[in-house]
């Protein structure tokens, strides 16, 4: 084993440390749009672009371009042109992608369940805001 | 039970509907700064501003007052102000803030468990772009 394989493995990662890359990675996979993009290609295995465009409604073209670049390139998603004609392209998860799966599942499902509590605090905080004026 | 209440009991929230408050909800969930707060606060039960500017290293004042004012409004944290002199302040997590510790825990776990998968990736991305060109 060489030092450098030993520096490697000991390395360890603190996104409560200054410029570690495991703080911008949880802005990454904590941004709304790849949440949706994950899940949709979890439950349903594969999708085209513009299947990803109807379900994630509302979603402009860029920037779910820009979205699957990122998770492609973070080696979350695979991207497979088939060469068909006219040729067509497909999105799915990597085996890394499927890893994350479970926590993002869980964070959506709070999301889903939590927003009328979240909804009801802000109300609640403006009220308060509007009081002490 | 008024109709109100039926109606209100009965909506469901999909965050791959347009305009749906879920899912603007796990942007901000999602965001770094917020799951290094939430963290921080479920790990130590609360703390003030300084200590959480000196934990989340590198935050900036107005970033960090940012980050906790939305999670105060969000209901996820409460914000104390004890009348001593000097007055001081205490941050903790509210009873919602709390159901977040298991979800965001995984997803920071996640960031940590599979950063240098994720960095490993890009090299590869990027160099097959290089080729390419």
């Amino acid at each position: 084993m060489t030092v450098e394989n030993v520096v490697e493995r000991t390395r360890s990662f603190d996104p409560y440390e200054r410029g570690c890359p495991s703080r911008d990675l949880l802005d990454h996979i904590g941004s709304k749009w790849a949440v949706l993009v994950l899940g949709e290609l979890g439950r349903n295995g594969s999708a085209r672009f513009s299947v990803l465009r109807r379900v994630l409604a509302g979603v402009s073209e860029k920037m779910l371009t820009q979205t699957l670049r990122g998770l492609e390139r973070d080696g979350l998603v695979r991207r497979t042109v088939y060469p068909e004609v006219p040729p067509h392209v497909e999105y799915e998860l990597t085996a890394l992608g499927q890893t994350l799966r479970e926590p993002l599942k869980a964070l959506t499902e709070w999301s889903v369940q939590h927003v009328e509590d979240v909804i009801a605090a802000r109300g609640d905080y403006d009220r308060r805001a509007d009081l002490a004026r």
